[in-house]
């Protein structure tokens, strides 16, 4: 969600200023993790400065310089000057409202992603800015905050399972592409199940917060589709990419991505129909609950006004009522409250108020 | 319906890691069909081995290997090394919940499918996922338990009925494609069996229940759209299509094809109207019985309340009340009431609210 | 509009079969028209049999076959016989179902139209299942039943009217299209008439029969959309054909088909925005007939219901109600009673309630 | 706006048959002018015939012939021989329910325009079928009736002031487009202005009748939107037009035309969301005032009932009543009525309702 | 907001006639501001004439004139002749309704803009009409009046920040352009924060007044989507131009401007969903109390009006009522009474109405 607030700390800025854009948080400390591994070694180090990565570089082996903390400006700088990075680059690495999106830098890709995360005890979507920067041989990732959901991927490089530790730069790029759209299916299915809680809410006992919370929902699916459609034009734009930086073998995985953020728009457009249908039932509902309370109102009144005249009629103090003086006028006066209601009330159950 | 919870499962993994998504059914067993035909030759071999297969193979005739039962990772995992298939290409055959798609591996194609099947009975619509693989001389299908909609198909290729005896590869591919295509009419038709009935009940009796029930309705025809609207680029592709695995004669027929899913989809787009018109004319119903609810109150209640008013009036005790010792007062009130009484449901007649 | 009930009749059968998809009727017979003309002659026979067709055709001249009754699988095999026409063709001809659209079979041209009738007794609009099969200096037009738009076609021919004599198959070709598509706008005329009495109707007096009849009209004209568009996409692949089955000066006058066909769909928006304002001001004339009916209710109960309150106070039975023994009190009472009925009437009038 | 009925009129003619779909009004006289310049000299005639023309034709200057009246047949025959027009044309010209278009003829273009007047006292928008034809040197423009707007292009010809004395035909047909364009803007003014009495209006006394105002509003400005749209085609289509009847001079201000048409569609859009927003706000007030009414008659209703229960207590006449003879029971009961009105308010007043 | 009365000022002048749309300030002064500078030197001139900047033009640095206040025709008529300008430009520079574009007089580029700026206090958006002409060393911006959003840019100039002292004219076009795109989301943060107020507003207080300020609110926000869109466009043509006007480092920046009008866009719609859902909830709002007023006037008249028809029939004047002389009557009646509201209470409760 491009939150306009956090935009406008830029305002008037030149372009390529440094200026980061999320929520200060000045004593977090920035972790710099490398791995480096071809088929054969793998040398893994956290907790190093950039300036210890050096060394690993332009080997013939693939390192995947991890930065989780992109809020200390002077770090990025140094990485924009140690590897030769345009400076609306670095501008968007901070900005942690922009779009996924994909820049073409010739001798090096950039790419902007969505991490997302839901904690479904207080029902809220975690995002996260994160942005690939790919050359020959290096891929570096920028995080906001320590804690991803790169661990599958850290794990597989370790165990040497799958094609990763035998493929290059391009192929890690991809995985951790892969990994952020795999995850959102793991989002979705946790807000799959809050719908269908909302779904059975809605029959049982229509309470008027289940408004708030679709609304809230829909704005959260939203908010998902809005962070995967542009992954789309991003395989689509590497799938097209004549980029040597991309190798034929990894570009059919790329059609996999691709095909995968397909299917979460797909669900997510599921949602946003379920989430309406749930709108539609609740308000009908509502709709329903009211008829009901109509229905007894006017029973009742209709049942009981009537006779209610009736009985004010021989309450009235007039000196020649001759029906007063009858014998059975008071029974016969109970006969025609009792036939009256049984009459309405039969009535209404032909015409199925009741 | 992309299911996110399945899809979640194989979260982490390498990408072409072989996890099967649907619903595990350890014990049902995979079964192995062969047909092998040319126009004049037809061998039929069931319940067979992989193995078995293998003579069949890349002799002068076309083969169609039916596996039934994906979840057997053992064997698509040795049916990818005997055809040297792709580890994605072995992944989407697993993958359940993938959406219809086709990739081009340049010696085979691949296909992925929805057969969808209606149960009345249950109001529930059936979806199985549906792989072809086809390459020259063999189409080798994948579906994720038995029973299937190919049984016509298998009819033909008996009887040495029609032209697909003698043709190749991929005019059985075709035919396997448009029985499947063909069914979604069978399924219309039973939606479209119902989609009356709601009309019908809406009008004559508008039950609560049926907001519900075309909601769920509209859900499975989304779902059924969504089933067919990629088959549309996929018969689109095949006609575009440069390899040499489709003969021109066969295009024609694929045509075809792309003419059914579009006359589908149409379907689809006119049973959504239609079920927008059940809902508009059900909300309606409701506000129109509501409204009829309101006026029987008030009709009574506007008759009598004046009139109970009145008879409230000449039950008052005070000593100096001349009416009260009239001889005619009592036959006049109830003149008063009567005449009341009947010029306002004439008013009432007069507005057509009686 | 698709029925899949229809389509579905042809389940599991090879692609080519012949399976009539209509409405069977077995008894209607077949009537088959040759019409041969140029310039200068014109024979014109009818009730003939396709063998008596032989003689015309391939002469210098051109021949318009007419088939009304497609039902008759022996004609329209050995018509398929007799032209070397392709199966999925005559599959399409006898596929009552079928959408428009243009298939282009090198040396000839297949075209699927619809022809549709209003027949405003009953409000119901016929449709009948139209094809044109053209190639040089001929004409094979299949309809469903006898009786048909062409009339005025015909009448051009026998009167020598026009370029129609002088011109080849392909003008006679657009003259068919022209003269189904020019039927369009008469059943538009008469629908378009049907909308204004649903739009005084609505004004005058809303009844909730007219919710069924909009709605009933909206698929209509719907159908009509589905009809007519595809007729464009026909008319603009003749346009851009590089069939030399079609002349230059014959294009001229598809692209005002074209614009025909344009003109129809726009008139089909039209009447669907206007029956969605007649859906509009119906559910807004029901609400306020029932505002209306709640404030009569609401008045009157406001100004009585007080009033009655006092009256009962006065009929109370209290041994000391000093009230009651004052000369005055009842006329007071009455005072009371019609100052409070006028205020309550002058404050209603003034929130202009009344 | 097509009128179906208009244009049925010349259902089953020969294609090119003229016929007028227009309002008859056969007394109505043909007016011819014209006017023939260059940068140098200027003649103006009115009132002439075609015939008159021919003198002033394929000279050195331009010549703009203007008819107004296109329902004389034999002037628009006349006017075919006389320049070689092609019969869709001249049917065109006739058929005044045509939407806009250009057509090229290669040696002429023909372009049909929607000249719209807006008559503030009686609200209705007035629409003129106009059609130009341009060849080197050489305008002919024909419009349905007398009066036009092209009172402005006439001015600036006479006066030579601005471009159009320098230039050529092309430009002159422009200049008509650009004055036709431009007049939307001054009925989308109009329009406005009416808007926003609407949205005054529906603030401050939500009538019925605004419902059928707007939606009539509704469908004129979608009949603007129809108007315009494909004179944005048009303009597209001159601007890549390799004609070289447009120069490439001319080109620069068809872009501006271009221009023009898309902010007329903008202001349309608009004005369709500004009445979208007045219907919402209607019906949103008619809801609110009735919610208001309800609760009137709530508060009324529940302050007195109870109070009418307990007068109607003491009205019983029952031997054993202590209370009846109690001294102060009477103005105790009173205070019972006081305390309950005044707690009711009070509940009332804290919920809001008052 | 394309307002027509505005535009309709221009009706039926001659085209590229200067005529000033905006609102007329015939006292306001024209401010011209010259900026000449390069990597080393800078002048800064205000308050100038046109025939001042004369000698900073064409000289080997680049020159930006600024010139406030558009509405004097003869500095426009000036400008035009001194830096030869097309008419049609000019007039599109008067033109402050025209929308954004971009439009390429091969020698130089022109673009049209629209400024923002939201006043909080009186909750309006102030909009101005910027244009800018850019050609090699020069770029002219015009605005409508004095105070505009290029504080900044002028300050990176006069500091040397940034590129900007070592680029050419088209990094000071790009800049302008980015510096007004930027001032969106400071216009959106403001919004943002007004549409949360809305949303607060509506869940704890829904006012009807609420439902014209989130219409007046949308009509601003499309207001900013029709302003901004545009300029999309013209960033992308600036990016695929070929004019030599626009250098390929000056591109990298403008596919910023590009992303982040998309940007802009997105916002747009997310608050248009959000004012969508406080429509919404303010519906359902007034539906729920609405709901609940009756569910109060149901519960109290149910209660008390079969307790008032009792109380009436013991009211009745019948000579021959035995209860009446019975001890305990009045208190067993009493005890009815009780029971039969506790019993309906009980039953309101069950029910879920209180």
């Amino acid at each position: 969600m491009a939150q306009p607030e956090k935009i406008s700390k830029k305002y008037g800025m030149s372009p390529g200023s440094l200026v980061y854009t999320g929520e200060k948080s000045g004593s977090e400390p920035v972790v710099i993790t490398l791995i480096d591994y071809n088929a054969d070694t793998l040398v893994e180090k956290s907790g190093i400065s950039l300036a210890d990565c050096q060394a690993y570089i332009n080997r013939d082996s693939v390192s995947w310089i991890d930065i989780s903390g992109v809020h200390n400006l002077e770090i990025i700088g140094q990485l924009g000057r140690m590897f030769a990075l345009h400076p609306l680059l670095l501008e968007d690495v901070l900005n942690t409202e922009g779009r996924p999106k994909i820049d073409d830098y010739d001798d090096y890709l950039f790419m902007v992603l969505k991490m997302i995360d839901y904690q479904p005890d207080v029902q809220v979507i975690d995002h996260e800015h994160v942005c690939l920067i790919m050359r020959k041989g290096l891929v570096i990732s920028l995080q906001e905050h320590e804690g991803d959901v790169f661990g599958p991927v850290r794990e597989r490089i370790r165990k040497g399972k799958g094609r990763i530790r035998k493929s290059g730069a391009d192929y890690l790029a991809y995985a951790l592409m892969d990994i952020i759209v795999d995850h959102y299916f793991r989002v979705l299915e946790d807000l799959g199940g809050r719908i269908e809680e909302f779904q059975d809410a809605v029959l049982s006992d229509p309470e008027p917060s289940i408004l708030e919370a679709v609304h809230g929902m829909k704005r959260q699916v939203i908010y998902i589709r809005k962070s995967v459609w542009p992954v789309r034009e991003i395989a689509a734009a590497l799938l097209r990419s004549e980029s040597d930086l991309i190798t034929k073998e990894t570009q059919l995985y790329l059609r996999d991505v691709y095909d995968h953020t397909i299917q979460v728009v797909e669900t997510v457009e599921m949602f946003r129909e379920m989430l309406a249908s749930v709108l539609d039932i609740y308000l009908s509902s509502v709709n329903n609950r009211m008829s009901e309370v109509m229905k007894v109102l006017t029973v009742i009144a209709t049942i009981f006004i009537p006779l209610t005249f009736l009985a004010g009629v021989y309450g009235m103090n007039f000196e020649h009522m001759p029906e007063l003086q009858w014998r059975l006028a008071y029974p016969a006066v109970w006969a025609v409250f009792i036939v009256a209601a049984l009459g309405m009330t039969a009535w209404f159950k032909y015409r199925k108020w009741l």
